[in-house]
């Protein structure tokens, strides 16, 4: 595996699965595959989850890690080509990745999308750059429109808990007070797409997902129904594709609750946090023995690792 | 040792100190104990000493470690139970607490005082939610009302230098321009208490110390008085307990000046750090011999691996 | 080499440019140098290469590396003598550097020129306080008048590329929207003087680096007149050192471009980078195979290992 920006870059579900659990069960059984090796983690947007738990996947291989907030610790860096850099960004990217990449075997880069034009987001400007000029690998730490890292979690953690042959899975959107990405919605669509998990996805009117993503996937928007019988329940709040970047709505009758978990069949909760409690998903829901949000988490660890294993290895 | 949030997780004052004797002659002896343990440092407040000293100990002890600046790095945490989080903390520690048990072994967290409520911080609000929901040991690097580690490092450096058997430890409050937690003086009381040196505080009305913490510790108003004799001088400075975060004074007569280190038995001057010059202490007193703060400073290493010592050896 | 901020702190051109060779080499070769010795590296300004090129270093040698922004992760420090400390300052310098020195074996430490006083700048008021307390190697990361890492690689980088015992060796000032320090072309002056390259700088008028620094050094300040026959073109903006710190002009038809390269002997060009594209130099030529900068770049994380290196030796 060269890159991991998207589930193209998987050479199957298969291998994917089995890096996965092999190195869940023996975490520190590849450090020659690190060592003396370093991964640098280049964050345009704040980060925890992913923050620790891809340094920690590293540092499990045996690699050297160094970290780099780039609007805390550098400055902003330029990414339109052709300008006069004559404002308030003293560096291209142009310069700064090829850079990076000869201080490092390996690069993961976050750069959220940005709002400010869809094409720009949707052809996922700041990872391509990256990907184009490294030189090394490039692992997505979430993109504008994809999170590979936390799909390949999702996977995992609902392979671990599922208990029928083909669970239904029902991605829900829930409310929140800032507009959010698309990325984890469109790149968990991207993974279940490809199980033969039964995969619905929920959502007001107007929050209709990028074609390139949602594919034939089933939509439906009577929330409640979309509920019933469901094995495991994902909640994420997304913004609007269509009317690019903007909250439609903050309909709380859509908030994940008791109430409607009661119409699932004994339904998981997930939610690839943060999660603003009693907006998105209620107290007893989140607190409930049901809820495997933390576990989902932890596999992060799993699958950042995993993806490490394989471009190591590709590598080596 | 399970946690390490105050005196009292310590088993005993012989066995810290033999710990900290032990690891300060051979930093690099105990590595099998950390190797492939994680140590994640959370600060919600800055810090030098802390952070250097308890990454510096953690890597001494052969564990890897990452820093999180919970502001700068991922985000502001909610810590009220219940709360519809629609504001601008967009995740809880109810997540992120357990979250980050799962990347580490060991999680070090420094939560000061908020001056909001006396309640909040006296019950150490943040620190005991990382206790009771991490799922690993936790070691606080400075909580609302106590600074552990620091007053630990008072102790060490205190055996090292003292002349006679039962020294006159003296704990002058300082002038300071900002409201400062009670935490260190706090702390170091709760130590000096147990061991059997003759233990005075000295402050002005007003800035009594919780009942808690100074119990029946001698209290002398007559700062010039308190220091006749002492064997050391521990300034600091702290905000009214009583009149909870008020600064009532900034007397520069309570300034610890080289007149008043005249009055004492030769004494060695004390503090944690950052210190004030010329507000907390004259140059002339801080730039002469008997000024051991730097050596202070340095036990902070020391007493951080006796800590995660302490700590290893009882998960092993 | 006890410390490393000046050109004067090697042992000689020869001895560095063999241990530059020689850690390019054989990066991993010389980790029992490094083996539990810790490296802090200390940021009072952003930085993007010498943050992630010196600690790769260090790694590369076997190092442990701690990282602390003064500003973002700890506090501001007072510089000042004798000062009372009542205001946003709350540490000295005097007690910051030792204590930090204790924790570590190597500071490598980063002050820009601040522009309020010319002397305090030209005296290295800050990096001369952690040479004088630290009681450990200095190295600076780039200080008020010199940048010493940078020089060493760029003298390395020219080495690798001239075809010519002699080449001649053009830093020319160019335009920029913000007052930025002389450190970088004071610093290359020095080190080019040692050299037998045939050396040239050209700016316009006013931008006259302090006689220190550029001694007899040839100056030209019809530009053009200066690429003829060059090897290397080095571009850099500096403010000015008479007028201090002050933007003279900015002088568009100083830009690096396709037009003045062709007056050249097919020179490389070379800058420190970050650079502003179409205001320093033109896409054009930045782009062109004649670029060297990335490379230039990647010779930072080799001196700073060979100065590690030398560092590490002579404390052995």
């Amino acid at each position: 595996m060269k890159n991991y920006t998207s589930f193209k870059d998987i050479p199957s579900i298969e291998k994917a699965l089995e890096t996965a659990f092999e190195v869940k069960k023996n975490p520190f059984g590849f450090q020659h595959l690190g060592k003396n090796k370093t991964m640098v983690l280049v964050f345009f947007n704040s980060s925890l989850r992913t923050r620790l738990s891809t340094q920690k996947a590293a540092m499990n291989m045996g690699m050297n890690t160094m970290v780099m907030n780039v609007n805390g610790d550098s400055w902003q860096l330029e990414s339109e080509l052709g300008v006069v850099m004559d404002g308030d960004k003293p560096e291209h990217l142009l310069e700064a990745i090829p850079v990076i990449g000869k201080y490092c075997d390996i690069i993961g880069v976050r750069a959220f999308a940005r709002f400010e034009r869809k094409e720009d987001d949707y052809s996922e400007k700041i990872i391509n750059q990256f990907v184009k000029h490294a030189g090394v690998p490039v692992v997505s730490m979430e993109g504008a429109t994809r999170h590979p890292l936390q799909s390949f979690a999702d996977l995992v953690t609902i392979e671990e808990h599922k208990k029928v042959e083909r669970p239904k899975v029902v991605l829900t959107w829930a409310p929140h007070p800032k507009a959010l990405p698309q990325a984890v919605a469109n790149s968990f669509v991207e993974w279940m797409k490809e199980t033969d998990y039964d995969l619905v996805v929920t959502h007001p009117k107007g929050y209709e997902l990028a074609l390139e993503f949602i594919g034939d996937v089933k939509v439906e928007y009577d929330q409640k129904k979309a509920f019933e019988g469901a094995d495991f329940i994902y909640a994420k709040n997304w913004s609007s594709y269509n009317d690019y970047g903007k909250v439609l709505s903050k309909d709380m009758s859509w908030t994940v609750n008791e109430e409607k978990m009661a119409l699932t069949n004994d339904a998981k909760f997930m939610h690839c946090l943060p999660v603003r409690r009693n907006v998105v998903v209620s107290d007893g829901v989140l607190d409930s023995p049901n809820s495997i949000v933390v576990e989902q988490a932890y596999n992060r660890e799993v699958t950042a690792q995993a993806v490490l294993k394989m471009i190591l290895e590709d590598k080596g």
